[in-house]
């Protein structure tokens, strides 16, 4: 009872997944390697938040499409996103008939929905979607300033990912899903606890969710597991300042995981070159990461062996001006490639 | 496939829940009933958002309580509410160490919490709780206008309940929780689609969300179950307005469900009385009825089956303003009474 984890029922694979992404991604290191772009970030539509929900229409519809799969074969999908009400997910997703559960997990909303999905998988042979997304005019406008205003950003800050990302999990027998050497297994699970550090600045959402990634993973460590045991240890939007905070954290926990740790925030941009200050956010940016890089890395046998920590910042612009602190979330699976 | 209703793997009690409520619920009909009451809805704290995140953490204490129930012994809790980024159960469950699912689904939110317990505890001995709130005076300044503006509403419009409900459920062996002759059973659930009729009027959120209620309940009666079966069909907010769309709606596809229809937004206040228009809304409205007066009335054995179809509508005022029609859901639990 104590660490909590989490292992499936039965086993749970991914087995498809799609990102969609705007042009800043498009421009970054992992260029060529999303399934839809946009270097627009428009997508067709004539506002910011009907594009953000446009790229989770595309991102499930391009899963579905590379694994072979019909709308009707699709038992549940999970979605949520940032903007008020989840809006994006809401609306994105209206055209399918596949029974709908909203999330909002902030930024950590790609392993919520992944997990959700693997445990409605877990009791009986399924399919289930994980949904989610962000993009950057619509969430500046929304948590900061109009794009018009221009402001300033101080170091700590980060860049909100315009990006989406479907992921399809199964724990049917049948051999189904996208074409490759080996498939993405969601072997343990460490859901996360809500943990407030006392951080309020809105321009340090790295400092917020640091120790919330940082509890779900010392207590996933706490069980016996070998640090060493994972190839890599990847966060999801933790930022420079908050992957520093981390390994900081871990260390004095007496877990050394700097020779193994990245955060998709940090590798989705070429920070320096294209002036990103701490690097990029939002759920878009583990999302379009883990399906771009991660799980694509895994198919081809690169990577083995991967833990992944969603992370997010559960506060709203509100809260913070009524003078409350920033809560933050991990959330944690455990995904290695095994051979087809 | 085609109905996709879902049997639980193992039997899902629901072992304990619990309601908290403000004056306007506490003068209504079902006044002395709930745990929990603040007259003047504040629940000494200083903003509205803070009163609502109060609520939900009074709730799930209340229902641990309640039911004899360590948090330890709770694998996951569910829970999320109207306001921006779910801030009402992210500040208000972070006291507790229990692993968190944040959701959104509007005012549907209790019983797709509920659902989602349900699968989490299918596929082992487990225990989840689903926690969700509403309230009055935070929901109209983010929503409609502030309070102090004093808005006219037309006869359609909904008013906010002020409530939250928690609800435990287990699919342990043991013999845990409330004492009561009778344990509600949730026997089937059928996830709700999105479902967007075009309506656009957000002072009918009634006629948004009994289209989405009726899609669920059609798939569900469609798939050869009775309709005489359940002694009620509870849905959660369509309000007097809405619960007419909903009966007729159903009568044309061939189901008469008037005889045993309910609705939570038309029980829970003395509506002419109390001059609420429509009736009752909001996450917190379906949650404290279904604790303070179904799920009392299955455990002392007066109702025996009941469908409850929890209904939300999944705009945002942003949508609105760009011209977006309100997409709605229904998600549908069928809850027995059973000997302990």
């Amino acid at each position: 009872m104590e660490n909590r984890i989490i292992i499936p029922e039965r086993r749970i694979r991914i087995i498809s997944s799609a990102s969609v992404a705007g042009g800043d991604e498009e421009n970054g290191p992992f260029g060529g390697s999303f399934d839809i772009t946009d270097v627009n970030g428009r997508f067709g539509m004539e506002t910011w938040e009907k594009s953000e929900s446009e790229m989770q229409r595309l991102a499930l519809g391009c899963a579905m499409r590379k694994g072979g799969i019909d709308v009707d074969s699709v038992d549940a999908m999970f979605a949520g996103d940032l903007l008020n009400q989840c809006v994006g997910s809401n609306y994105g997703l209206s055209d399918y008939r596949i029974p709908y559960f909203g999330l909002y997990g902030a930024c950590s909303t790609a392993a919520e929905g992944m997990m959700l999905a693997a445990i409605m998988c877990s009791s009986a042979p399924r399919r289930c979607a994980a949904v989610t997304s962000s993009h950057y005019c619509s969430a500046e406008r929304q948590f900061r300033y109009p794009l018009e205003y221009g402001g300033q950003r101080p170091p700590t800050a980060q860049w909100t990912v315009t990006g989406s990302g479907a992921f399809i999990l199964s724990s049917e027998d049948e051999d189904c899903g996208e074409e490759s050497e080996y498939t993405p297994v969601v072997k343990e699970m460490l859901p996360g606890f809500v943990v407030d550090r006392g951080i309020n600045d809105v321009n340090n959402m790295g400092a917020a969710m640091a120790p919330a990634a940082a509890d779900t993973i010392a207590r996933y460590f706490s069980s016996g597991r070998d640090v060493k045991e994972p190839d890599m240890i990847v966060t999801g939007d933790l930022g420079r300042e908050g992957s520093g905070i981390l390994c900081d954290i871990l260390a004095s926990d007496g877990y050394d995981i700097s020779d193994r740790h990245v955060d998709c925030g940090v590798l989705i941009y070429n920070i320096d070159e294209a002036d990103k200050h701490s690097g990029g956010s939002g759920c878009g940016c583990s999302a379009v990461v883990m399906s771009a890089h991660i799980l694509k890395n895994i198919r081809s046998g690169v990577i083995k062996d991967v833990l992944f920590i969603g992370t997010g910042a559960l506060m709203s612009p509100l809260t913070l001006n009524q003078g409350s602190t920033i809560p933050g979330i991990g959330h944690l699976l455990r995904i290695v490639g095994e051979k087809r």
